[in-house]
């Protein structure tokens, strides 16, 4: 709760609407100029830096889209809330659209709880939490809808595979490709001005209705495959990312412009950041920089889960200030109902801190953070050490397919391709002397039998207290892919679907 | 000269004193938190630079200190100023104290040059453009000195090996170990602080007599063994190298403050930069960041050449500038020259070029940046591309002793351990989608054709109007090392010479 600053001020805040826009998007920490992006492209999220707190140590859940995803909005690692397979050791798994599981009635999102005091609920793009009816974001408490359920792939011929719906709310009102057009040769598509102006709209009438507010802003440009609008196609110094990065700077500069400009700044809370390290197997024309990180996206090294993060509220979060709290998207989850005055659930282990001390007060709260790969914890980080109890990149085999999630980086005994196991001597390494992961402290040294030892209770503890969810990213089957989703009647686009097949999904990584 | 502002307003300049103060230190281009370090633990450079402007795509002039000193005080290529070595190819050369050669008469250095304008010329720190008689700083142009001719390895025995001399001025006030301790197991040393001192000294004694002055703050406490004063050990989140981080940058902010208390910071052009990439050699513990970039001191790739930089001028340079402008050490001879209202030298090449326009009217000049290793152009950058002619990162033989320019980096074909030769069909890169060299682009594409195209005309004319000077780094004499320098009866430290004996030097990089 938020007790720290009393009853009379919790009240206050109520009346006036501590409204909240989580942006949630694929991007890099070094995309950002800020964070040292060589072509420093990104004057908007900068001076979102300059105005706010600038996180320079906060995790995704875990190096992939849909798991981090469902993890900001329950507050619980992947683990836990179901978001991964058991088909495999350490395997990232997502929701293509012929997984059969998605997000159980039993997790509670954000948004359920936040409408119980009173907030209307909006996800704008990607919800990445399963496709079929039950996981319906209007099932789990969002009240509006604009974007799609899975990611913006194809195009497709509509009989092996159907293009991804876009829905507004309860219904499909077209698919990628068909209705949405994205251009592959040219990367051009619109898409991000559709949904900058489904935030500006939503931002405006809650506003006018003095209505308080969450917006989940969770769109996909920097998602291969990458697009831009005409007017910023060719306007990067870095390609056609760069594009897509810049028109995403600017779409955030006008929503953090139009809640000034609407008087409400100082009653919302925005908070920047992204569900997994830039992808550098789309590197470089689709692919994001992960500054000094080791590897990226798809990996637990720090290029695959350190994120670049912005906290934003004028008047409450002092300007320009920069914090080393160690943070995760999970405490959005805590901090947002905390905002709210709200206890998050007593019934469940809740993995998302109240960042609110951090933020209002300067404190910094010692807690670890655990990368976690699919049914694995492959490493921990306790303050500025982190211990890696397995490694792996991916597979020989898809290596040798040239798949590299650590282009031009190798390190011995690190990014290996066959998953090494190191639970009875974990490689230690330093990320303040260190932060590109690449020189372990020897075994010997006192340096790391301390540091271990206060590591190895802390990892203890974490698994004999860890109960796993039911994995709901085992199955996949054709049949339940988006053939006819509810509204596809009204457009006469409504596909036949092949027979049930139900197979175990195949995750290589 | 600097005829675009009229000659009324250069007339005013002079009156009103535009001194020079040039911070060239070893650091690389990921150390600074502007520019992304993950510590973010440098507010005086990072407040520098937003007061000033910062250059993101700015180079020394060598992947190694000496040459890339004598470039930068002498406006032109170590390849004409004679800071290389012919003694094997494509070798990095510098000034141990055994080295013969150093900065000959015939060379006009800026000191040189700003003297005959009234300027007083002051260094602090390390010279490095050769420690004999003929070579000393006060012979060519300096007034003051405060500091050592070599780097401050040690400690040596005095018998096969004298410890590196401090002078005041023209003659040694003691020897680095003996007199100006340096603990090697603590990390501490009080240089810094006395460095700071001289320069803070030195600024208000010209501020007392209305002299404009050139200041050329070289300190060293970056370099490997790395040190810190003690009330700087242990504070970084980065370890000894990082708390020498912060000493420098908080002598720098004492440095921009006391030229702001004294009233002079709006007459006082401010540039900070580097000598050459973090030594990634001596990584983690004594060695910085070079971000996102490919490799280390020692090599062509971004890493070695691809520097820090920001230009402090309030008043005059606005505040909060990013520059795209492709700058070089050489450009602060040139643009010095202008700012005192001199020409640079008619009689010989320079290639520093005058970065006033780029400062104060925003212009960007079209320049290519050469990339030398010894006598060898390894790579050229035009535009947003760099096409590398030679690549060698360092041979097999010393990459099996241990010695690593680039790790945990490795891109096949590109880091070699062999000296490769592409000068029929360079490796492309761009550097604008691809900062860290990891995409060499399809010598089929059409893109690789129609830039190469344009890099041919400029490297051929480059290489036709070359013409090389003497090569000063070819010979090594243990007769003439730092035994008795000026000064050393007074102290009774002289110390006993061995015999000549002229050898070639060995470089093995």
């Amino acid at each position: 709760g938020i007790c720290y600053v009393g009853s009379e001020t919790l009240w206050l805040w109520q009346r006036t609407f501590t409204s909240f826009v989580v942006l949630f998007l694929q991007m890099g920490w070094g995309d950002l100029g800020v964070f040292g992006e060589p072509s420093k492209e990104t004057p908007n999220l900068d001076q979102m830096a300059a105005e706010g707190m600038l996180f320079l140590d906060f995790y995704t859940a875990n190096p992939l889209c849909s798991p981090s995803r469902a993890a900001l909005l329950t507050g619980r690692l992947p683990v836990r809330n179901g978001f991964y397979t058991t088909n495999a050791h350490a395997r990232n798994a997502y929701t293509p659209q012929d997984i059969v599981g998605g997000i159980q009635d039993s997790e509670l999102l954000l948004p359920e709880l936040l409408k119980k005091a009173g907030y209307i609920n909006k996800i704008v793009g990607k919800w990445h939490l399963g496709h079929r009816p039950q996981f319906h974001p209007l099932k789990h408490g969002f009240d509006e809808w604009f974007g799609s359920p899975n990611c913006h792939f194809g195009p497709y011929d509509n009989r092996e595979l159907p293009n991804i719906p876009v829905y507004r709310d309860w219904e499909m009102i077209g698919r990628y490709y068909e209705d949405f057009k994205i251009d592959l040769k040219t990367g051009e598509a619109n898409l991000t001005q559709l949904y900058l102006q489904e935030a500006l709209d939503f931002i405006s009438k809650q506003q006018a209705s003095q209505q308080p507010f969450f917006l989940y802003w969770a769109i996909d440009a920097t998602h291969a495959p990458v697009y831009a609008s005409k007017q910023f196609l060719g306007t990067s110094q870095r390609g056609l990312y760069g594009d897509a990065v810049r028109e995403i700077d600017d779409s955030i500069g006008k929503i953090l412009r139009h809640l000034q400009q609407l008087g409400i700044s100082e009653n919302t809370f925005v908070f920047f950041t992204s569900d997994n390290g830039a992808a550098l197997i789309s590197a470089p024309k689709q692919g994001g920089s992960n500054g000094p990180f080791l590897c990226g996206k798809q990996t637990t090294f720090e290029g695959g889960m350190r994120e670049p993060a912005i906290a934003w509220w004028p008047g409450h979060i002092p300007a320009g200030e920069v914090s080393h709290q160690l943070g995760n998207v999970m405490d959005l989850f805590t901090t947002s109902l905390s905002l709210a005055g709200l206890q998050p659930p007593s019934d469940r282990q809740i993995d998302g801190i109240d960042l609110l001390p951090v933020m209002l007060q300067g404190k910094l709260i010692d807690r670890p953070i655990f990368y976690y790969r699919g049914n694995e914890m492959m490493a921990v980080r306790v303050g500025l050490y982190k211990a890696h109890y397995w490694t792996w990149s991916n597979s020989w085999e898809e290596y040798g397919k040239g798949t590299d999630f650590c282009p031009g980086q190798s390190v011995s005994g690190v990014t290996t391709h066959t998953q090494e196991e190191h639970t009875y001597l974990p490689l230690l390494f330093h990320l303040g002397r260190d932060p590109g992961e690449k020189f372990p402290l020897s075994f010997a040294s006192e340096e790391y039998q301390s540091t271990m030892e206060r590591i190895t209770g802390i990892v203890q503890q974490h698994k004999d207290t860890l109960m796993p969810g039911e994995p709901q990213l085992n199955v996949c089957d054709k049949a339940i892919m988006n053939w006819s989703p509810p509204g596809c009647e009204k457009l006469g686009k409504c596909l036949k679907a092949p027979e049930s097949d139900p197979q175990k999904c195949s995750w290589p990584h």
